[in-house]
């Protein structure tokens, strides 16, 4: 699949998320999960933050995608996100893992090497994440990547193929690759660094998208296409980290296929 | 009580709450807190979120209303819950039950059961929430409705009668009901679905209102009356969620009992 | 140092600050994560809400400043306080205590005790808060203070002296103390008490200033008139509190030395 496919493909699947509306899982920071769910609720999903024993993984088996983020991975979460990943995995639910500060800090290292083994369908993190995740870096300074996505692609790549999930590394420059194909977006803006969440939203947008179909690469690709021309286009508004967050949400409310054909760059 | 008087009723409490600045605890989930605890600071009412065991209690004795919203119920919080609603009983404090997803998920619907037996005053969902909690559904999916308010009438009537507490349906159209007297709110927009914590607000700005005096059915009604016409408001700033949000928490600090006489459509 | 001198340290520090780029832990409540956070990044420092135990103690030991902020102190939050306090303390650290609604509440009022012997190089609160950490009041109603700043000037000395940190407090007029200097900082503007985490993210941006050098009293002081000639700046856009709100993170983005020295009323 070549890049003009990805793109067309990526227009496609986001008029099929807005059909779906897919009920997403989110078990994740207490940061960001507000932000998180305003952004799958502007694209047209439905965020459920269900991350308690006894629940998580229950409702795994029912989402039509769920996301696991270790940004504050405290014991009662760290066991329904075992329990929920579990669940997904039987129950054939994509799940992504967003393996936040892993390498940085021992204890959420540990969780993200268990939950590799229980299949995510994505892995989505910035270069220090996936290098660290990788085996081949310490991870960033806490949430910040010190390394460009560029420079963790050999990592991803490997990643990839030792884990068989689609990795997505998020950057100025996106980098998702399945191991094989590679695909490069550059619709980046360095105001997504300022405001916290970002990363976040976007694993989540990933299990959004990738409860449309069965092909990982395709539904990364768009997922990461979509956040970032949605990025794009709120930077016209502004691009001070306060009202771009506002108008950011706004845009992934609007945006269609048109703006996605005329402004994603995908290579 | 007729449409009228509840209507001037409604901009007497209006104008009361803003006097009164009551204490509202808040136990609530870990997604919406923010948003929560904004609407009321911005409507005049003082936010606390005290929802550790040990605590939670004490509080509840002292507080002016209390919310107990069931969205992330944690081990500790669901004991900090029973502990704060035994003690708001004991003190005659308003609470507000608002069972997050109750039906689909068999914890919280256990733990909902449990609540409504220490005497809520407001029971505030929507319409899926309400029909599984009065035995007639099996809730929503997730956090969201997938039935409208009118069609839980029945059930709403049904669980004021069983449970003593006025019940509020959230919807396009807003359904409150003391078992006898039921009013209707044609206020709602839709673009409320797309903002996170919009149903959680409600229930926490009914606790405001529910301080301010002894009849349950008509502070209820003022509650919803506020919060969907400074909706309204809203909605002349932006029907996009982000922004809307934002002017949302504007209107709610400007909204005056003039707004509520001219835009309010209580039948 | 007279207010001159305060004022030029003032603006070096804010320079500094954003080629520093500090590393702030926090271990904050679960109401305003997301506000403080934004707020970091926006004037540039990189947060990291760790907050776990076991993560907490190492992570203060290469932190560049951590907030303990006590407005939600869960049992395992309360366990990485004190593993990350005592962890700060013996790496050197800087650390700020947020005394949220101390005094009106047993558990955290005991817990703030304890903390206070860990050495906190920063206590800010507002004026009830710090009369009752003092021990001659009774704390305020929840969050909100009942006492203006100037009211807490004598048991701010006392709680400076008794405990080695730098005191501040927060009002309409901030005032900052080292036990023998005393700043008063009057920038403060009404709307920044209907903004939730207006507070809790002040304390995050002492932080982030202490860590820049060892002079306690002139850090807290520049952090302070930072934020508050930011929200100066803020309110010539809205003085509504959700707009307000956007354009504050804006400000903090966006303000340089030169609107310090222009707008700054330090004495």
């Amino acid at each position: 699949m070549d890049s003009t496919q990805l793109l067309t493909t990526s227009t496609a699947l986001l008029d099929q998320l807005r059909d779906a509306t897919p009920l997403v899982q989110c078990l994740t920071n207490t940061v960001t999960p507000n932000f998180v769910a305003n952004a799958l609720l502007a694209l047209g999903a439905s965020p459920a933050m269900v991350d308690v024993p006894g629940e998580a993984g229950p409702f795994a088996a029912i989402a039509s995608g769920t996301l696991i983020n270790l940004g504050t991975p405290h014991s009662e979460q760290r066991t329904a996100m075992l329990e929920a990943a579990t669940s997904a995995r039987e129950a054939d639910t994509p799940w992504v893992l967003d393996p936040v500060a892993v390498g940085a800090l021992q204890l959420r290292t540990d969780l993200a090497h268990e939950l590799v083994t229980l299949k995510p369908a994505i892995i989505r993190g910035n270069a220090s994440e996936i290098l660290a995740l990788a085996g081949v870096g310490t991870g960033g300074q806490g949430v910040d990547s010190l390394d460009s996505a560029d420079s963790a692609a050999e990592a991803a790549t490997m990643l990839a193929r030792s884990t068989g999930a689609v990795v997505a590394v998020s950057g100025e420059i996106d980098l998702i690759t399945d191991g094989t194909k590679t695909a490069r977006i550059d619709n980046g803006h360095p105001v997504l660094t300022a405001v916290t969440g970002a990363g976040c939203a976007l694993g989540a947008v990933a299990a959004a998208f990738a409860s449309l179909n069965e092909d990982r690469f395709a539904t990364t690709v768009a997922a990461c296409a979509v956040y970032t021309v949605a990025a794009d286009i709120a930077v016209e508004t502004s691009t001070s980290p306060g009202s771009f967050a506002v108008a950011f949400l706004d845009a992934l409310h609007h945006i269609t296929a048109d703006d996605l054909t005329k402004r994603a760059w995908i290579s």
